[in-house]
């Protein structure tokens, strides 16, 4: 399978939990960092998730929020990684950034070309990248 | 009303099935297939939504995810239609890409300008277009 | 803390609902209008919300729908914000519109150049912006 989604992360399944309608599941990363993502029930069965499992967390760049200098800022992201640039691509108004956070992992984000302005990002630069749990897709 | 989202998908309402917080809503489109999403309770009492009311699943081409070659992969992403590209329109970061998803449904998506080239995406070729239930917003 | 996010609307929580798996809040903006995210049940925790705490609703701007026209249509969106176009920036395949949605406050979208072109989007235009609670990230 090849996806447009700029980011697949490889792992294994370490907690799978089921409400009504939604499920969480962690997927620790190859890297060490673990990932959260919420996906349907039905999805969840349809995976057949379970601890120890082999998953990836699929993750569109659009989905990806960058940020600098958090501080002890604290934000309902289920997912933070800290990271330093690699690459920016400035378009109009869309830029790319790939970000780099650690065990061999790269992260790309798609932002406004104004933000990556304002937040100065360039290669070498630290910076986070921030992912809601629900924005993640869960492949097998 | 006139939206901004490339994709409204006008169909039935085939499913609602309600959780504490959140709503799975299945919408059997004109063409064929049927659209999952997941919507809070809030809206789902606000829009009133019951089996055979028809309901439009309204989708931003920035949600969608673009995959080729899919074998016997298995994604968490509810929505997975099976397509041929129209249309791609490049640009310095991202593309956009018009697929014909069958039953005269065109889905639009915009991806990274480097996952077009990587993904061989052109008019002719067949591809499928991948969208996570909480992706979508449900209209009447 | 600099968020690549162009969209961070600063407020008071004024409702915490906790589910299986998520949690919706909602915060009240300084400027008037309310804002719905649904997080998980752990950010929720581990940002210990409850009524009157200051929050910020954080929401990229690919995440925002734009709508002209609305009339009486319904949608599944928790957040519709009525506003009036400041500027759009246009490129080959994405444009940038920012919205004045009142109180001091501006919603910068992330939609398709088609769409921005199709909807007539320009300064001085009355225009909506629709974003779903999933889309949304809590800060504080």
């Amino acid at each position: 399978m090849k996806l447009s989604a700029r980011n697949v992360l490889s792992g294994t399944v370490s907690s799978v939990k089921k409400g009504a309608v939604n499920t969480e599941v962690v997927i620790a990363l190859k890297g060490g960092p673990s990932v959260a993502a919420v996906i349907t029930n039905a999805s969840a069965d349809n995976l057949a998730l379970k601890d120890g499992a082999a998953a990836s967390a699929i993750i569109k760049a659009s989905s990806v929020i960058v940020a600098t200098d958090m501080g002890s800022a604290k934000v309902s992201a289920r997912n933070v990684f800290s990271g330093k640039v690699v690459k920016v691509i400035e378009g109009p108004v869309s830029a790319e950034v790939d970000l780099d956070i650690g065990g061999g992992n790269t992260l790309v984000a798609v932002i406004t070309a104004e933000s990556a302005k304002k937040l100065g990002l360039k290669a070498g630069e630290s910076a986070s990248a921030m992912i809601k749990a629900s924005s993640i897709i869960v492949g097998v």
